[in-house]
């Protein structure tokens, strides 16, 4: 933590800081600049809290230098976390792909789409129970039904299944079904539920929450693993910009500032992103060649009669000629 | 609903759509325009989902009419809802000030804070028990001995008391021991904590998420409505923007906004808008001058010492100075 | 400047990086962290382009502490400066109000409103004859024409005219008849614009760019101050952000944290950020109470019938009322 | 256009909405809804003001249906425009790739990466003598003497050049020099700039303003065909959001948006997205991925040592190698 004083401040004002900082169990380290005086805090375990200092005499700006998440920094594990589920591998420079419906709706709808998913080359299948949904008047998910149709997926192909918790209420039963819990967007604060998924033997996929900063994302990510659980996959899925041509922005370049801080994987999902059915395909493709660890993208067997997200979900035949371009777009890339 | 056709498109195109919208039950209507043929949807009950035809042959864009809301909405409900709670009124075109500290960190801090406030002229107490912070290893809040000493400091000054729920496994004891329940901008949209709150028979305080649009925010009081609590407060509290002077952006315009799309009260929360004491002030008039309907702001007895938030937290002696002005100025502007 | 390193950077890459900073003439010293080296840049005069040191090896990140301005910088002048245009004065803590329409549209039209808006207690009249407009097909306003209404005007009414220069291409004319220039959100970086605008010996009003950093607004009147016109007003107008409920969201924070860094003058135009009228009425008390520098506000005599912006102009009663109440809410606040 | 009424309107207050309409002009055509009644704009050549109704009695909504833009529409004009300069060709699905340094320094400099570029594949050679920077006290490049060396090292190597017009008052001499001119960022709405860029025989690159729409980027590039020159290549080059770890988020939907909408080529800027080395390679193979029509990139010979954008600067050997990855991902999208 840096504290910037104005200039000019007095020796006084300066000797107060000290002593506020001291207070506190750090230490203060004055450090003349060229036009003013900053101070260092140092032999700090762990971050300080800018606000304890911000308002005080005499301080121009406080600006945190040490990042405040552990666990979850490449500082304090170097190599990537590499998580397997099923034949998959996250984190080791493949990229497996996640496919399936937004929601599970009838047997006929899930197992058709589970069969041309891994036909195509899938390596889990994803389809959600329990739909987080912005109206109370829309199709809320199969719930407990949905969960053993998934069961019932898994079983036919041999797809591990992604599906989402939304509460703590339900994650009891998603966690008897599914081989890897999602916890969406709208929860990625959610933290009595992030703690429970820290208690999860299942590996966790934590996406974005709408406009949070890679900071934010990351300490989420610090709720979980605090608990116990270090399987942890991000996933980057758009935020919320002033441009009103996609739903939302797919931020690319995040991947890479969450790999340098973090040993996690990334994955990316561009449907969520993008919206509309023709940019899901070129933002996979982006995605393949940007050398992000995992694709998750939204196929549907019928999406014009589909109960959500119709118009962003690919049709069986699109996802397969998707597949193998973006297979041959990693292996260009792969060669970096 | 309104469907835009491609310019040029051809009759058996449009025809396949008229179709298509009658096969899901609805009352297609094609209107010849300039240039192109748009196609209105008809006797809809509810609004329709723009995915359904968003990717059709010959559709251009899919422009929605018909807003999602019922039960807030103020075409449902034409007058202003008034709710009481002890001697304040949110919605009647009073200014009902909820002060107190970000957490309550021990009993001597809550009563001397409670009294301050009191004595200033806020109408209820403010204090959090349980915190949810974006770091695992900051302070989380007493949790139920928060609440007993909220308890406490309302027996003492008489404040009905306003404290936050995180999640449904705590809701029943915050319930027992609160006056008003808030909902943290983080949970706007935990929709299991929705429900649970709809189930209260306290009043709920809703923060507006992070960078929720105002039909989103509506949208999830419409989910503790629709479960039988008709009293939720909607409380602005800063949205992100790519601003960097301060923590988040007060968004002023949607206070007049919700008002006039809904019926329910809007009160705005200036700390944490600003995250500096020197901008809550002059945003606290801002919000009086405005014609809002309640403001919550953060008062502590020692800032400097805080737990949490104390650079944005008043002084007890400025928060009487800002009482008086907002008082003033809200009888300047009630004259409206 | 504060450069970060890697924790466990090598002593080497540490003596390589002080080296490049000494190449570049600056002074390195070496700061021993809890966890890590940082180096601090000292004896620069001016602010140290990050760039210079974000890509080297051992590099975690680069923080600026120095800040890039100086002649608006506060630290350079400490006292507000006082820009004094007819009876009005910007920055000594009155309330200076600039009304009139988008656009000069007929004599009858500006004159008409001229003479509403002084009786009102406007300061100064506003009025477009060169204006920027999104499409090419819409009003540009009527040039020269315009110009000498303005002019006629002011002769009615001893109102001081503040009108757009688009361009250096009719600065001169525009610098004729106004009395102070206006340099539009499109333009805040047209940088030749700017340097032509420091040139002028008429006051500048600045305003900030739809997504400006608070800092590059303060460079762009660093632009205009350098040339040697120290008359610079800035102008909040609504920035862009995610919200769709108004045409910009208006950041009201930015004016105390202007002027903190800055002595300059900072107005308020909450007709530009609205774009609905009733929302400006609200704003622009709002304004008043937050302790702004000056208003700009739009009024029309016949804003149904208003060549651009009707729909946020403000009708000649309503403007009057408006006043009024301003007036009240300053005298409050100004007893800070 | 079509004006929604509130719910409940008065038959007097639709017939004198209805007047309204017919006073400017057009065709008002009321069509009952299932809860309202809403009113259809027709006959109107070219879009429709919504501010001219926004305000009126009994409105709820204004809804724009026909689209403002023209001679840049697809609709317009079905066929890609494909823009031909020395052997590259933009809109005709090749790749054509414009890299360079942000500014010429030196002789030695711009003829070193001249030579590299070439030898790398690169079709244009880019390069500033005019730069617009956010300080007044950067380096602004070298003016005349700028861009006699770009001259130079066309000679040399061949390759057409692509340079900045920062204003009308060095266009001529900008235009006389550069066989592509672009218009930056911050100029994205300098309308008189834009006017003259429509009178020039060369094509125009137009980047997309930091926070601008996709309709309002399409209006600039309106103004410019408007004046007769139809040779305008759009240019995404990241947008400002609430993010911080990358200068700006780049925007790759947009690409598609804009051809959907438009005929005009659309190519990328990944070095501005980005800000930073590593993000440029991901993000430019990511561009190649998307399906974009030519890409414009940042190589220096001395990133270290350059006068601008050093950070965000290729070497040499990093821009081959990324520029064989883009041709081999190219050829596998291309077979869409």
């Amino acid at each position: 933590m840096l504290v910037v004083m104005q200039k000019g401040a007095s020796e006084e004002t300066v000797k107060a800081l000290v002593n506020a900082i001291e207070n506190r169990g750090y230490t203060a380290r004055p450090i003349p600049g060229g036009e003013r005086i900053s101070i260092g805090i140092l032999h700090n375990t762990g971050s300080v809290d800018a606000n304890h200092f911000q308002g005080l005499d005499g301080v121009k700006e406080v600006i945190p230098v040490t990042k405040p998440y552990k666990l979850v920094s490449r500082e304090f594990k170097q190599e990537n976390t590499c998580i397997r589920v099923g034949d998959a591998v996250f984190g080791n420079g493949s990229l497996p792909v996640i496919a399936g419906p937004c929601a599970v709706e009838s047997e006929d709808q899930i197992l058709s789409i589970a069969n041309s998913v891994k036909d195509a080359g899938a390596a889990l299948l994803r389809g959600g129970a329990f739909k987080p949904r912005t109206s109370p008047y829309s199709f809320q998910g199969l719930g407990k039904n949905g969960l053993e149709l998934l069961a019932k997926a898994r079983k036919e192909t041999g797809l591990p299944v992604v599906t989402e918790a939304m509460d703590v209420e339900t994650f009891d039963l998603v966690e008897e079904y599914a081989d890897i819990i999602q916890i969406g967007a709208r929860n990625m604060q959610n933290f009595s539920l992030l703690r429970r998924a820290g208690k999860s033997p299942r590996p966790v996929i934590l996406k974005r929450g709408m406009s949070a900063l890679l900071q934010e994302w990351l300490m989420a990510a610090e709720y979980i693993m605090e608990e116990g659980n270090n399987q942890v996959i991000l996933c980057e899925r758009g935020v919320r910009t002033f441009v009103r041509h996609s739903r939302n922005t797919l931020d690319l370049t995040v991947v890479s500032a969450v790999k340098k801080e973090s040993h996690l994987p990334v994955i990316v999902d561009p449907s969520h992103a993008a919206g509309v059915r023709e940019q899901v395909i070129s933002l996979a493709f982006a995605c393949a060649a940007f050398g992000v660890d995992g694709i998750m993208i939204e196929v549907h067997n019928k999406p014009e009669e589909a109960l959500s997200d119709g118009a962003q979900s690919l049709y069986p035949e699109q996802f397969k000629t998707v597949m193998e371009k973006m297979k041959a777009i990693h292996a260009i890339v792969g060669k970096n």
